[in-house]
């Protein structure tokens, strides 16, 4: 039996993926769980790398079975159990030892516990991990946040256990304390954002302009092809090919239109409004879920208003220059959440290094993101993605698409909200001079806010206050 | 000198208007605040009423001048200073005393304020004021959250200094601890909304049609004189005929496009997101704002993808129909949250009340909300607003006309943020099948997150996992 170099408590579908990549790339690994029939479970199917595995019966028992400095990676719920694991271990580690959260946590309960165990001169490891269950098992994106110190001592494990990209493993430090759940967060909000662009797409073919599943299966296959070519799209389309085993018809129609949704959209979006931001795409999405669950009172208001939309006047054509533009708007959106946070907690995010570990191994991962990360490696004026030069020739072509497709959907009853809110966003920031004048007129009137010259003139308040 | 029958502490704009407003009515007020400087220019201002003025020189002496049971109001920051006015003044009442805060403040911490009070048998009240400095002087709309006994001590003072609508005074109790905070944060909102509405129109007919901003005015002012009326476009008809003293044209021009927000748009749009709601149109509004003081990217955007728009082939006709459909829309949205925080915190917030309490004095105070409290009073479907029957034939003829308004927009290159939100809102709503089943097996494809199946079968994965 190999000496373990790290443990992994929580063996939950998640917990026994990462713990079983590890030992299949020949990492000896200990593991526990707080109930003992998942380590059991964990045993059988970890046999073919049983020299690799020590069970331990309990947290403490894991613990004393790692080696100094210890690494302890838990896959639990990121909320009490993580705490309550902490109250735990903390007494039975020393200093130098790192704890590792590889759950969905919230960062900011992440910097809390960084903090935490600071005092006693432990690490804390926020590790963000994406790819679901196939990826952690088979290689996931990771993106970790902790000291410099906990990553020279993961490095080795993590990075062999990662998803790659033409041989560059996708996992990388992205600063301290919760920098890692952070960019873990806006992957996610960024993915409902892309869940949702397609499943618009998929309204205006499917239902729009008639076309069977097969066929709109067709049309994502032949747009993965090229510059959109991604997981989502690839996955969308399996999904569309599959006949539905209990009834008739593609499996997709016998589901029901409910989306759920786990949390990581809201908070991106709690997070980018804290941070002054606002991701409309990504707001767009989680409202979209959100209305979805409304079940009863979309019939009522169906039933009350009709249900009628007309056949959108769309281009085939420009579907998929709209939907690239988009895309990269979306990204624009997330990086510009990344940047205010990094601004704020003085994380100095690389941000050419987080699209390359989104390149591979998570649910976003697309061929757009080696641009992405080529984009800011070549750099972007203002800090701004959607600036880059290397995107222009997209715009040009995908914002007139996007206009078009945008408009005939409106016209025909069809809600965007996503591509709706990339044009929109498009539309307000092309323009220097927009109407917040009349805005802070309306405040300075009502409220005595005040307001700024264009000209610069020290005058702050409109004549109405001289009357 | 009169016996006082309240305490205000805090005389900046606020804090003085409220207290001469008092006066003004015959009751007899005691202030006091931080600094001595606003004491005495207060004392100036009160001389009319100056037998019904006592002066406190500071917070201990503005409490022993109060009957029992003490009403003590403050108008401060509504963040650090409240908790130290607090520290100091908890030692110095008697069960059964009331402490008011009356600034914007955050309803979370409203309900802990009202809490930690409740351990001394002391009443914390959070008390909505709207209508800036002139409201609060001649009449403000006022949401009062705190118990049965502070509105019974406190509706005799309230009453009076509030605005009328028809005679019937706008103050009511919306419900507990920090229901009152909420309801003023959701108006916060919806005026956000409503603002940036009519900025969208503004930009439509000033820079799209290339009428003069004397020429918006007239249009704003016919719109109030029908349904659409409010102060709102009444302040900003009135806004566009000022022109610039210190240059040449129309005030309006002379002011920087950089909307300030002092964080109430941003509240609602947090709290209505963990309270699983979506309040896109507020969403929309609060992202025009933000994006707004971008004025660096906005021009390098500009230069960069060229800021041509078309005239936007928009029928003048329909902008009434159309801002009246959303208006409702917006309404609805901030009503929906209004009902998830009742449902959250027990308040049973009276609907209909709500409305009745803002249709004078407040800054969104409109024609509309008196229809908006008979719908609630009639009853709405489902408990929504958009559905009730008294609105069907605005939204027969302002949902076409607000598509064909977003539609000319859109084409035209015009962004319409809230606007398009609505619609959006509404094209979503109205679909009792939607496309989330798709974001379902996506989720289930991926994440192994299940979905429910249409027929009620117990079927919770696809035929994906069985490959």
């Amino acid at each position: 039996m190999a000496d373990p170099k790290i443990g992994v408590y929580g063996l939950g579908t998640m917990g026994s993926a990462l713990a079983l990549n590890m030992a299949d790339h020949g990492i000896p690994v200990a593991v526990s769980n707080v109930t003992a029939d998942l380590i059991a479970t964990f045993e059988r199917r970890a046999t073919p790398f049983a020299e690799r595995i020590t069970t331990a019966p309990d947290l403490p028992a894991l613990v004393a079975a790692l080696p100094k400095p210890r690494l302890l990676l838990a896959m639990i719920p990121s909320t009490g159990p993580v705490d309550e694991m902490l109250d735990t271990v903390i007494p039975l580690l020393e200093p130098g030892d790192t704890v590792i959260d590889a759950g969905n946590a919230d960062f900011h309960a992440t910097r809390r516990r960084a903090e935490r165990l600071a005092e006693s001169g432990l690490h804390f490891v926020g590790l963000g991990v994406s790819g679901g269950e196939a990826g952690a098992r088979h290689g996931p994106s990771m993106m970790f946040g902790g000291s410099a110190q906990s990553w020279a001592d993961l490095q080795p494990i993590l990075e062999p256990i990662a998803a790659r990209f033409e041989g560059t493993p996708c996992v990388d430090r992205m600063g301290p304390d919760g920098a890692g759940h952070f960019v873990k967060t806006v992957h996610n909000g960024i993915e409902y954002a892309d869940m949702q662009m397609i499943a618009e797409v998929y309204d205006l073919l499917r239902n729009g302009l008639e076309h069977s599943a097969e066929a709109v299966a067709d049309r994502l296959e032949a747009w993965n092809d090229g510059p959109l070519g991604s997981y989502l799209f690839e996955i969308t389309a399996k999904i569309l090919r599959y006949d539905d085993p209990l009834g008739e018809g593609p499996m997709v129609d016998a589901i029901r239109d409910a989306a759920g949704q786990k949390g990581t959209g809201r908070w991106t979006v709690i997070e980018a409004v804290q941070l002054g931001q606002s991701a409309t795409m990504i707001e767009a999405a989680v409202a979209a879920r959100s209305w979805s669950s409304e079940t009863g009172l979309r019939e009522a208001a169906g039933s009350t208003f009709g249900t009628a939309r007309d056949r959108p006047a769309i281009d085939e054509g420009d579907l998929e220059a709209a939907l690239l533009a988009a895309r990269i708007l979306e990204y624009a959106q997330g990086f510009r959440i990344l940047a205010a946070a990094s601004d704020r907690y003085g994380w100095g995010l690389d941000y050419a290094a987080i699209a390359r570990v989104w390149r591979a191994g998570c649910i976003i991962r697309a061929k757009l993101l080696d641009d992405i990360s080529e984009a800011f490696t070549e750099g972007t004026p203002q800090g701004q993605l959607f600036l880059a030069p290397r995107f222009a020739d997209i715009f040009a072509t995908g914002i007139p698409a996007l206009r078009r497709v945008v408009g005939a959907a409106t016209a025909a009853g069809y809600p965007l909200p996503v591509l709706g809110a990339a044009l929109t966003f498009w539309d307000m920031m092309r323009q220097p001079h927009g109407t917040a004048n009349l805005i802070q007129a309306q405040r300075d009137f009502f409220g005595n806010h005040g307001y700024d010259r264009l000209d610069g003139q020290d005058s702050h308040h409109g004549p109405w206050w001289d009357d």
